[in-house]
Formats: C-alpha cells, sequence, structure tokens
C-alpha cells in the first residue's frame, strides 16, 4: 500500500515538482471534461444548440491537452527512469488520459445529437433518463478523478461497481424506448438520437470506471480490471 | 525515421529478445482478436450460436493477454529505462493493447447480437452491410497490426485514412436501416441489433485507427493523432 506521502517521496525536488505538474494537468483537463459532460447533456435537455456548439468546440481544447500530457511523460519515462510507485502513477496518468479523451469524444457526440434535435424537434421521449443516468455518469467521473486527486483506493472502487448500476438503467431506458419506437414509429429518427445520446452516456460510465480501476493499479499495485472485482462491463450494457 | 534495423540493435541481447517477446506477444494478441472479429461476423451472417458462444469465451484469453502484456511492458520500463525510440516502441505496445483488448470486446458485442438474433429470429435487413463493412474493418486491423510488425508508417498512414471509407458506409447503411423500421415497425428491434452490430464494426475501425496511428507515433516519433492528417473520425460516424 502507497499513500500520497509515499507518493511524493523524492531524492529529486525537480522530479517531484514534474510529477506534481503532469498530475494536476491531467487533473485539470479531467475538470475541463466534467464540464463537457455536464454541458453535452444541458444542451441536448434544454435543446440549447449554442451550448452544443461551444461543447464542439472546446473538444479541440481537450485533444490538445491529451497531447501535451502524453508528451510529459514520456519526458519524464526518459529522463527521470522512474520505479516503483512513480512509475505506475506516471503509467496510470498515460492511461487515464485516454479515457479523460474519450469521454470528451462521447460528449461531443451527445452535442451532436443535442443540435441534431435542435433541427428534428424534440424527441417525445426519453429526456428524464437522459438527466438521470447523466447526472450519475457526472457524478461517476468527478468520483474517478477525486480518487485519482487523493490517491483514494476506496472511492475509486466504488465507482467501479457503480458502473453496473448504470448498464442497468441504461438497459431499462433501452428497453422503454423501443417498445415507444414500435407504437410511434413517426418518431424513430429522433428517438434513435436520444437512444445514441444515452450510449454516449454508458460509455463514459465505462471510461470512468477505467480510471477508477487505473486509480486502484496506482494505489495498491494490483491490477483489477479483468477481475470479479470490479468485473468490466462494457460488453454486459446496451 | 528509425527502420527494424535501428529497433533491434541494442548493447544488451537480453534486452533486445525482451522486447522482440513482447512485440511477438501484442502480435499474437492481434491475430487473436483479428479471428473474433471474422467469427463474430460469421456468426451473426449464418446465425450460428454456437461460433457466437465460442468468441465470448474467447475473450477472456484476450483479456488475460492485455494483464501480461501490460505486465512485461512495466517490467521492461522498470529494469532496462529504454529510451527513445525503444521507450516509444514500449509506450506503442502499451497503448496497443488497449485498442486490441477493446476490439475484441466489440466482437464480443456483435457475438452478442448474434445469439440474439438467433433468437428472435432473423432480421429482414442489414446482413449485406456487416458482411461488407465486416470485411473492410477486419482488412484494416489485419494491415494495422502488419504495419506494427514491419514498422511500415505508409501502411499504417493508409489504414488511418481508410477509416473515413468505414463511416460513410457506416452512416449510409444506418440511415437505410432506419428508413426501414419506419416502414416495418416490427422488425425494430431485430434491425436494432443489426444496427449495434455494425456500430461495433465502426469502432473497431476506429480502434484499428488507433493502432495505425501509434505505428506512425512509433517509426517517425511524431504524433499524428488529433493532426488533419488521420483525422479521429470517432465522432465524425453514427
Amino acid at each position: 500500500m502507497i499513500n500520497k506521502d509515499n507518493l511524493t517521496q523524492h531524492i529529486s525536488a525537480q522530479f517531484n515538482a514534474e510529477l506534481e505538474e503532469v498530475r494536476s494537468h491531467l487533473l485539470a483537463m479531467g475538470g475541463l471534461v466534467e464540464k463537457q459532460v455536464n454541458d453535452a447533456v444541458t444542451s441536448l435537455i434544454e435543446a440549447d444548440s449554442g451550448l452544443a456548439q461551444q461543447v464542439r468546440e472546446i473538444d479541440q481544447q481537450i485533444n490538445q491537452m491529451e497531447s501535451s500530457i502524453d508528451e510529459e511523460c514520456v519526458r519524464i519515462l526518459a529522463r527521470r527512469q522512474p520505479a516503483a510507485s512513480d512509475l505506475r502513477l506516471i503509467i496510470s496518468i498515460s492511461k487515464s488520459v485516454i479515457d479523460i479523451e474519450r469521454i470528451g469524444d462521447e460528449a461531443t457526440k451527445i452535442a451532436k445529437r443535442a443540435i441534431q434535435l435542435c433541427e428534428e424537434g424534440e424527441a417525445p421521449k426519453g429526456y428524464v433518463e437522459v438527466r438521470h443516468i447523466g447526472d450519475q455518469v457526472r457524478k461517476m467521473v468527478r468520483e474517478a478523478l477525486d480518487a485519482f486527486a487523493r490517491f483514494d483506493a476506496d472511492l475509486a472502487l466504488s465507482v467501479a461497481q457503480y458502473d453496473k448500476q448504470i448498464d442497468r438503467e441504461y438497459k431499462s431506458a433501452l428497453r422503454e424506448l423501443v417498445t415507444y419506437m414500435m407504437e410511434d414509429p413517426r418518431s424513430i429518427s429522433r428517438v434513435l438520437s436520444v437512444i445514441w445520446a444515452l450510449r454516449s452516456l454508458e460509455r463514459i460510465g465505462d471510461h470512468a470506471r477505467n480510471i477508477a480501476e487505473l486509480v486502484i493499479y496506482l494505489v495498491r499495485g494490483t491490477d483489477v480490471r479483468h477481475s470479479g472485482l470490479a468485473r468490466r462491463g462494457s460488453d454486459a450494457a446496451e
């Protein structure tokens, strides 16, 4: 078991500062992505195409953040040759950044759906589910990032396990929307837009779980990804 | 620019052997995943639930391969402290393995759809599209892995660019299937199964592109992921 104190004991204060810096860049990127998820869901529910457009534009900023964090990680690996928990920190950062970037991609997809619904007209159903699952998924993202910030494996574990709940609610919403489409075929295209948005939310939950699993690996040094503990639920859902 | 000869010149023959080994493990995992994609598509088209079940079972093997390749990469980073092109090789492997594993996840999802269609009865439409896009996506996966095996950045670039073609065909198939569902609402559930399978194929294309972009990074040392060159199309499709 390591904790924050162990993680920050280094011979070189400069190395220490570099590690702190890349970690804070990751958390800043995470915060921005969390806001993107929030804004994307709001833009869909409130039919706010301006906000949706903004989400799409900010995505490029997130892509740049990913590249620059990646470069920082490579630089630290090459120059500092970290070992043990430092190495795990760098590995966790360089993997988390992939999931954070993909959460951003999914937020962008939701924003695209919002724009589409502004053009086609409101869907007759599904907004309650988008808001409800959206709230839960955002909480997962925030807690996964908090767990990273505080090296809190317990919180990370609860995030990873919560993903099953999202998968269940997603499936149930999907069943209801499919039934609705059968009853009102004219709504198919609009209801499908809502379904795609829900699916993006479900995937955001998967990515939050991936980040949480990396926190567990970082803190405990064990890889729980394919264990029963926090079972990868991506193939369970839909 | 580096080539295979540069990549394999090391002071330590043992280090050399370790790098070769982890790379060959990655390619073996890739080969298995490519077969999974093939089998999943076949199981759906031929309504072969036995084959679909087999795909689902083999997925666990792929998860184990991912964990073990991950461990190899961490061990090499910790003990060999690679620099320059060796470091890029390890980074590329440890990132590609994520995409290869997720291709495996998507193949499993297609297999689940195949089982569902065996139970619900054949969908009235979409099989031609599944076969066609399936063939192209499989080719992308194979060529991305070949590019990795041969450090071939040109092949990798053509794979990355080909993803746009998949996105276009996916969108067009989707439009057609949505129209069909409106005309025959009783088929909605079954046609949706086909749509989910197509979507998985489209995502497999995205992952193949990610792998190809990592090959370009590995060989040329430049990160093309968010450049216009091989633009991340994940948010373009659907």
